[in-house]
């Protein structure tokens, strides 16, 4: 018995087209991302991936992207479950910064910190700024980050992973994951067992389907394959150039 | 304490542009569609209706009507709930034909009473025909029906009206139910109690948000009232004038 997960990072938003750091700040697709989301399900039809319940963040970008790429594959009607769990890390005071100009003015060494280091995280968001989501009705009860590092998304995603994604794996469920590039990050660490040091250099490209098979304890059999390996390639060191200019 | 219910009927699909009967055949929505979708959900914002919780059928129509409606209210985030009991009442060996060219071999009076009587039914339809939905995994442990009238939709829909939306109006949650012409004439009929007889007068307009406020007893304290009464009037005579030429 094994079972089904596959994971999606959501298409290009506005944000990452104007190049700014977005994290946890709620911007929409580009038509781009969108195009990105239909072909993810396109090529989920093709490969008769067809997932039976779909999880998101609480973020638009994430959401639109799973809307889409489940019309895109008649999956439209699939049960639906959303947690704040699965947002982007938190950018703290750095969410709506030009990602070039920070680089800039920071350095090339603070900027990799911020951005790829396990456990550095941005100066915190100054509470009531513009970006601050505290407030927001779709995170009552939670205690809204003020900024994140990677190492701080593991524990608020892993607890989402292990109680409501397993739950509907054990059930047999082909299970989609529609995320973000620091939720999914987190998630990967854990199933391919990369070290602390070596997450780094993992960058995961958006709108492809990453697809594990798992083991009873929920732990892959193999490694993780994207649908269309060379396209994924590409994508990914597209990622790993963002702020360059 | 009264609970507030809106009710939403998905807007212009292809096969209303095209003037076909569809009934389950999962057609999508047209631009102008997409676009009553749209202006739903900013009727809602304005309105300050913001739902907690969505229940949709099962059929894409219904499901993009709520994507759209609910991004364009800033809502994209909350719990979705869909149930094929909320489908587009089942038109039999209709569906797939022109609604004209229906009312012209079959005569006014015939045609007036597959689409308004209250108790007869369209000839079922043909299983293994192309436009059958028995195999579709949707419906996978469901008794599809072969064809239905608007009396045989109400005791399929009133267990979810019952036991799923109830129980979220009963934890105080603003409920927004995303469905089709006939799922929700049946509601209606229910609460507006209406009877037999005069439920054929009955249209409700595409697009156009239905508010009720309800009782501990889950029944209108008033009139249900659209957030825009002079444009819900006129779309829905046009309705009534469907399938003439």
């Amino acid at each position: 018995m094994t079972y089904t997960l596959i994971l999606l990072r959501h298409g290009e938003s506005d944000w990452n087209q104007k190049n700014l750091f977005t994290g946890w700040v709620d911007v929409d697709l580009t038509e781009k991302g969108r195009a990105e989301a239909a072909r993810g399900g396109v090529m989920l039809d093709e490969a008769g991936l067809l997932p039976d319940v779909v999880h998101t963040s609480v973020l638009r970008r994430a959401i639109t992207t799973a809307n889409i790429a489940l019309d895109a594959c008649n999956r439209h009607w699939i049960p639906v479950r959303r947690n704040w769990r699965l947002n982007e890390r938190h950018y703290g005071a750095l969410q709506g910064l030009d990602k070039a100009a920070t680089r800039e003015k920071y350095g090339d060494e603070q900027f990799m910190l911020w951005r790829r280091s396990f456990d550095t995280p941005p100066p915190p968001i100054e509470k009531g700024s513009e970006f601050d989501q505290s407030g927001d009705p779709r995170y009552a009860g939670v205690d809204v980050p003020l900024t994140e590092c990677l190492k701080d998304v593991i524990p608020r995603m892993m607890p989402y992973w292990e109680n409501e994604i397993q739950a509907d794996l054990r059930d047999g469920k082909v299970v989609l994951v529609t995320a973000h590039g620091n939720s999914l990050r987190a998630l990967v660490k854990h199933l391919d067992g990369i070290s602390d040091d070596d997450i780094a250099g993992l960058n995961i490209p958006t709108g492809m389907p990453l697809v594990y098979e798992l083991d009873e304890d929920f732990m892959p059999t193999g490694p993780g394959r994207y649908l269309d390996p060379e396209a994924a390639a590409e994508a990914a060191a597209a990622v790993a150039n963002q702020g360059k200019k």
